[in-house]
């Protein structure tokens, strides 16, 4: 990882914190190596400053919160949430340049979305879709956890679940996972990568929740459907069902799950989101959604604490790699089938940051030739 | 901040110590990037030595002291007070070459004070006046902190008292300070911020302060004037008296203090002076001194407990405020009407730092054009 | 110690573990500024592989070994013990270049020794004698610390006696050891230094030994031989007999040990081999060995215990030059005649760097002209 060479593209909506952070204080964070502070205003909408007063860097997150605007915790010169300054102490005129760059800000999908780049280009559109996370035909809850690695070796975990096998054998692995064929395509923004498994037993995940759900133990029939959006969302549709009942569309892996019903099944999503918070760690954010048993709160605590299990089983492994890659800058990759989704999902990435930094070239994981 | 620039000049005097830190056991302490070793002799004198044996730079702090001189821990290479070396194992000739750098020192107003750079200009009348922390007239007691900061932060710091109102709140900061006109003057060596604010309510420091001296409760009219010698020392009176007693001389803050008399009142001086450790690290010296009440140990004890509680809340800020800088390394400053002060005392600084090492151009925080 | 430079050869075997740290688990271990992963076959004997899969550096240490195969813990790619890739999920074509570096293996005198450099040269009968760790005639054992500095300043620790007077005071360190005259000797890749120390008390850990397996107090003669193979092990040939007993040769310390008898006394193998584990840290093996009361396994665990604690002596005196030393990385260093065998160690040290990489600079530690 060259750390001269952008990593992320900066004309994009990136989720800052899940709504239930932040209230009435301020919350400092930081995404895409730019540090902001964050607050809700007495509308209840969300503002993001930089988090750094004007006068000399003392980070806002650390003064007081009046209203809308910051009060720093130095001098007491104070910043309204457009981030221009509207009272310096002994000072009778304030300099017009006095003014701390604020950030556009979307609440959407239970997430507060932050555009570092150019704020005319933030076009709340491009926010990525992740209805499920607050659809009320859907149930769950998420987290965010700090991995201290480069958000696309997370893109590339989730871009190939023969991981699970490995990483996750006590849960969702199962030896299916890697030996089950797959198909990946893609498209201008999104990479698709399909897997169905047929007529296996379940894992153990996955049968306790149809036996909770339908009260079924038997064989199933297992589907992935990882679809990645750039720069850095990935939906995974998954789930099972009583096996031969349509789960699994006509033509097997290479058919359209629309052409399939599910309605012997557990069906979830799993929706992640992961910021790059500096060039080498990340704020990972994540929900599992069901459409089963949605009234039912323990279920959504089991779910929410248990997943989070899963995921720090990822956050050992990717820190691993972190320091292994760093620790070789200049070894080459060889990709493997198994990496077709990832590197799609990293073409992706590259064209976004080329785009909009032309003369920089990007540092790819190169591939066998 | 450039850490290649000096931050700081050589040929200065820099408390090392409080008088009671050092005793007949070895001290390592750095000042200005030098190590050193610091011990009291058998007559009581303090002597200086650089911090690394000439054999293999095994701190001498590590060995042992006996007599006047030190014994390496390491192979037994012995030194006197003046940095030579008078005994090394299995050697018959000592090389003449054998010596550590000793430093020159002096202890007054209960400090212990070096000189980094050129010995011959060692000049004992250059050591800064802090009178008042051994003056009978006066009582108090003080303590060291190390602060993970630039020295020139704890200076800016003190010059302009504004944020006495933001960051110290609860005890000593009050509306009036960041309202109260002040006036800034500064000579060769020193510069001056007087502030008076007449007829207020005194801030809960003070209303305590005022009553136990003098039982006195009501407005006061209450000055601070702040006394800056370069490099690095910064001696403020303060205090109240009962308002329109005569503490403020004729003609309000553009007066001289020698003027006014301040017998219905209560006067105190925090004494500072900053040693550049490293050049991102510095061991602030503070003392606080009064001239009522001399008598009671309780109230030495209780001030030096409770100023403790206010140096850490400037500690808090001053640490937020160096990570900030050196996230932002080019970032160019502007001054507001309330640097009058500090801007003064880094011109000294720079002044001497720049007749120190002529070709080496001061990294200045600049004002805005 | 300029970090650019090679500061150890790669052509030679180096302990990476104790015999009883490697079994049917994988251990990660860093050689030379290799990682590396060690796990013992089912034949019994030691491989060690390249700690870092070949598909995306996931380090092998953290999968799982099953017979003699390692499996990553991350994609479920397998290695042979050779370190060739056996299986690969997804593929049904292995890459040919699919395979992890494999390292020479020997175990011989209790320790596992890896070969870092050309494996062709990887000769075992270069491996330094260190018999007496399982010679059935003498008894023992020990430990590995990780130190916090370059393995030559551990070598020179051990080449220069002396610092036990200063630094071991309270059990082998005496004055006799920093007075008494010695001899250095070296040949092509070993450097010895003979002291003898003759009718004196003995300090306090061989009073203990000596009266423990003679019942004798009195007046002792005393011998270090101390014997060092390049690049990083000292063996040293350590022990006390009753005075005028035969233990000094004919012509004191300028004889050949082999020509003394030892009969009235205790003798002890101090076994030290360092390997350097990066520029700046080592992994120290040593083991103390004695050919009295070897049947009395409490002796054995006091002693290793009881060394351990003179061991950390060492640790807290190196670790501190290795700081100083990297505080002033230009100073040049003068050298006393008690440093004549350490300046014989780093000779050959320099010589066999030199040899391997002809063009590169060694760093010395430089003699005063």
């Amino acid at each position: 990882m060259n750390l001269s060479s952008p990593t992320f593209p900066l004309n994009a909506w990136y989720a800052a914190a899940y709504d239930v952070e932040i209230g009435r204080t301020l919350l400092a964070r930081t995404v895409c190596n730019q540090q902001l502070v964050l607050f809700r205003k007495t509308d209840g909408s969300v503002a993001a400053l930089e988090d750094a007063c004007w006068h000399r860097l003392m980070p806002l997150s650390l003064g007081r919160l009046e209203g809308d605007e910051v009060t720093c915790g130095y001098h007491g010169l104070v910043f309204n949430a457009q981030g221009r300054c509207t009272h310096m102490p002994s000072q009778d005129t304030l300099n017009p340049s006095a003014c701390v760059r604020s950030y556009p800000v979307a609440e959407k999908y239970r997430f507060v979305w932050v555009w570092p780049g150019d704020p005319a280009k933030a076009d709340p559109a491009l926010i990525p879709d992740m209805h499920w996370n607050h659809d009320p035909a859907w149930a769950g809850d998420g987290k965010m956890i700090r991995v201290a690695c480069d958000y696309r070796l997370v893109v590339d975990n989730l871009m190939d679940l023969t991981h699970e096998t490995f990483v996750h054998g006590s849960s969702i692995g199962q030896q299916a996972v890697a030996e089950a064929p797959f198909v990946a395509t893609h498209g201008e923004r999104t990479a698709t990568v399909t897997r169905w498994m047929e007529n296996i037993d379940p894992p153990p995940f996955w049968a306790g929740q149809i036996f909770q759900a339908r009260g079924y133990r038997g064989k199933v029939d297992r589907w992935q459907i990882i679809r990645f959006e750039a720069p850095c969302t990935v939906n995974i549709d998954v789930g099972v069902a009583e096996t031969g009942t349509g789960a699994i569309p006509p033509g097997g892996n290479q058919g359209d799950p629309k052409l399939s019903h599910r309605s012997h099944g557990v069906n979830g999503y799993v929706l992640n989101t992961i910021t790059p918070e500096t060039d080498r760690t990340c704020l990972y954010f994540w929900a599992f959604a069901r459409n089963y048993l949605q009234g039912e709160q323990r279920l959504t605590h089991q779910l929410r604490e248990g997943v989070s299990t899963i995921f720090r089983e990822d956050e050992h492994v990717l820190e691993a790699q972190q320091r292994a890659m760093e620790a070789r800058p200049n070894h080459t990759f060889y990709n493997l089938n198994i990496d077709a989704g990832s590197m799609w999902a990293r073409r992706l990435i590259d064209g976004l940051v080329t785009k909009e930094r032309p003369g920089v070239p990007v540092i790819p994981i190169r591939a066998a030739g």
